[in-house]
């Protein structure tokens, strides 16, 4: 017998389009959320804290396996819901790596994976002599905590680092901080794929991504002008990282594209991610029910695309008050294409409101339909 | 600013579908369910008796717009409704032929549709009489309570219908029955629409349906070999229904195709419909976002196909155990490409459980897989 009972930790808009999924195909779902009115909130069965061991086993219990929203439940609480004999998806030793960015570029060493020059970080020397080995530049990042550009800061001097390397700033983030050579970048991409506890193992074609102040602004699948050698690379790269730490349910690999045509492993995520929302209107599967049936061990579904091109704008908060749902009236008329999604929740400037997706043959019609829509709703 | 909040009146597959249109784009849904359980219980706020004015009144109260999920709300509650003031789409004066086999026949002559030859049939003499007229056979209807077949017999002779032709049988379907001539069709097809109170009026490709024993087995989109005069016709002729009774929401209308090309009226939906589920995967817009732009009054969605060609199978109850969710490991290995809707709703024979849809270019790839996955949940 099929699996059908997910539980998923934390009630975001992941857990939200999760739900939408889970729906359609008729699977069970239910959400802990960290609060009353979460995005997430029709599918949500409670309301609690993801650090309390108990809370959380209380909700595993009546789930068949329990999978996330978001990153940030501590490790000793998977670790013990493992012990108790909860079904993880991705399992604690997969997703210790998606926790903490130091261990990550360990382990991607490790497998011998690309990725930009790094080092770990405990002083100010060790700081100094990065920036002079790498041109005076380097992007510091905190080993925990950071995500959408937090925790992540262009650093010329160790004066730019200094809060950071107070005794209080490295206690706060474990320790040490993360240095990475300031990459000379194309553009960036990303491979999203999904992988089941069983092995099975699929990805969707490569993609485009543009960020904005360290936000994901814009994705276009497939990436233009990718060449056929950086398409099957990224889609390796991706195997080879889901195999190797044990990744199960979507993992999102995002990369730099080097003007030699390199690919280096910038982060990653394992659970949906903002660069393959594209997928529930551009893929046979989308990344959502990928998730859904990878995590429960069922066959993964098909990821190819359903027209040419698939094209995802952010909506991002512009206040206190617009949620856009508002004014999708004044807007659709002139945009019968585009698909609009908006996540409810409470607005907030430059929070992730919503996105525009628009699936077309032509490319041009699907990036200007899209970005159009955005900005009408912005607008409006 | 655009009304955001619908109340669904019935708690079936198609209020379920409704929801997952609104949380996509972030619509605000109610569903007002007649029992706890309901295949719409995620967004269900309300349950209670639907004849019950007090309870529907206080329901829509928490709503810019009541629609349904079924024909079944009593006219007078309907009217009621909207004499306090509720928005109630489709209006009373469009439901109440969707309610009344015969008043439909009636309205659809003073718009001067095609449609079977037909009459009111009070006494078994008048229905000798038209089986005289119409080659020794007819198709007899209850003119109100009928849907999937029920209410529905062939009728070669008066003794056919001597139970509803009875002093009881005639009072508990309104006096009297419609008798239609039963049409040489080559094929049945169905038109799916929808219009805006405001006047805005979209229509989907034509498509082709096929039932068994009365209940809709597969629908094929576009349907197949249809000529640009007929595809044109049937458009009209939708438009025509929709604007002549003032339906607001989707409309699927049902017809006939004769062997010279004619189209006939059968039958009226005024929600979305069977017939229209393929729109889910197969459409720019699906029938239930559709749906839920038009009762609200906001602009339609663009009602293009994603691809050559969408076929829908239906997937019936086998028994009371079997929900087919239970079984979706073993066949969806062989299906990648399939979409799988499964309805929450306890299993029963003959009970519509779900549907499958599989889109392609190929229609021979469309109709074979959808068959085969059906066909492996129905063995598994």
């Amino acid at each position: 017998m099929t699996k059908t009972r997910i539980g998923v930790i934390g009630g975001g808009q992941l857990a939200r389009m999760m739900a939408v999924a889970a729906i359609e195909l008729g699977l069970d779902i239910k959400v802990f959320a960290e609060a009353e009115g979460s995005s997430a909130q029709i599918a949500a069965t409670m309301v609690g804290d993801y650090t309390n061991i108990e809370s959380i086993a209380e909700f595993a219990n009546t789930v068949d396996a329990v999978t996330f929203d978001h990153e940030h439940v501590p490790l000793a609480v998977l670790r013990e819901l493992e012990a108790r004999g909860v079904s993880v998806q991705p399992p604690s030793r997969a997703l210790e790596f998606a926790q903490n960015k130091l261990q990550m570029r360990k382990r991607l060493g490790e497998l011998g994976l690309p990725m930009p020059v790094w080092a770990e970080i405990r002083t100010a020397a060790e700081l100094q002599e990065f920036l002079g080995d790498n041109g005076g530049v380097c992007i510091l990042k905190t080993p925990i905590g950071g995500y959408d550009g937090k925790g992540v800061r262009v650093v010329r001097s160790v004066q730019d680092a200094s809060d950071w390397l107070s005794a209080e700033g490295l206690a706060s983030v474990g320790g040490s901080l993360l240095a990475e050579e300031k990459v000379n970048f194309v553009r960036e991409v990303a491979q999203l794929s999904a992988r089941r506890p069983s092995g099975e193992f699929k990805s969707w074609p490569l993609v485009q991504t543009t960020q904005k102040d360290g936000v994901c602004s814009e994705v276009i699948c497939p990436a233009p002008n990718a060449s056929e050698a950086t398409i099957a690379h990224a889609a390796q790269i991706a195997r080879e990282v889901a195999e190797g730490i044990g990744v199960t349910g979507v993992l999102a690999v995002e990369m730099f594209e080097t003007p030699n045509g390199r690919l280096l492993i910038n982060e990653l995520a394992m659970r949906p991610h903002n660069s393959g929302h594209f997928s529930i209107e551009g893929s046979v599967t989308s990344q959502f029910e990928q998730h859904l049936r990878a995590v429960l061990d069922m066959p993964l579904g098909s990821t190819e695309s359903r027209a040419g091109y698939s094209v995802m704008v952010n909506l991002l908060g512009v206040d206190d008050q617009n949620d856009f749902v508002g004014s999708l009236d004044a807007v659709l008329t002139a945009h019968p294409q585009a698909k609009v999604h908006t996540y409810g929740k409470s607005p907030r400037k430059g929070r992730k409101m919503g996105h525009v997706t628009v699936v077309s043959d032509s490319a041009e019609f699907a990036l200007a339909e899209s970005h159009a829509t955005v900005a009408a709703l912005l607008d409006a």
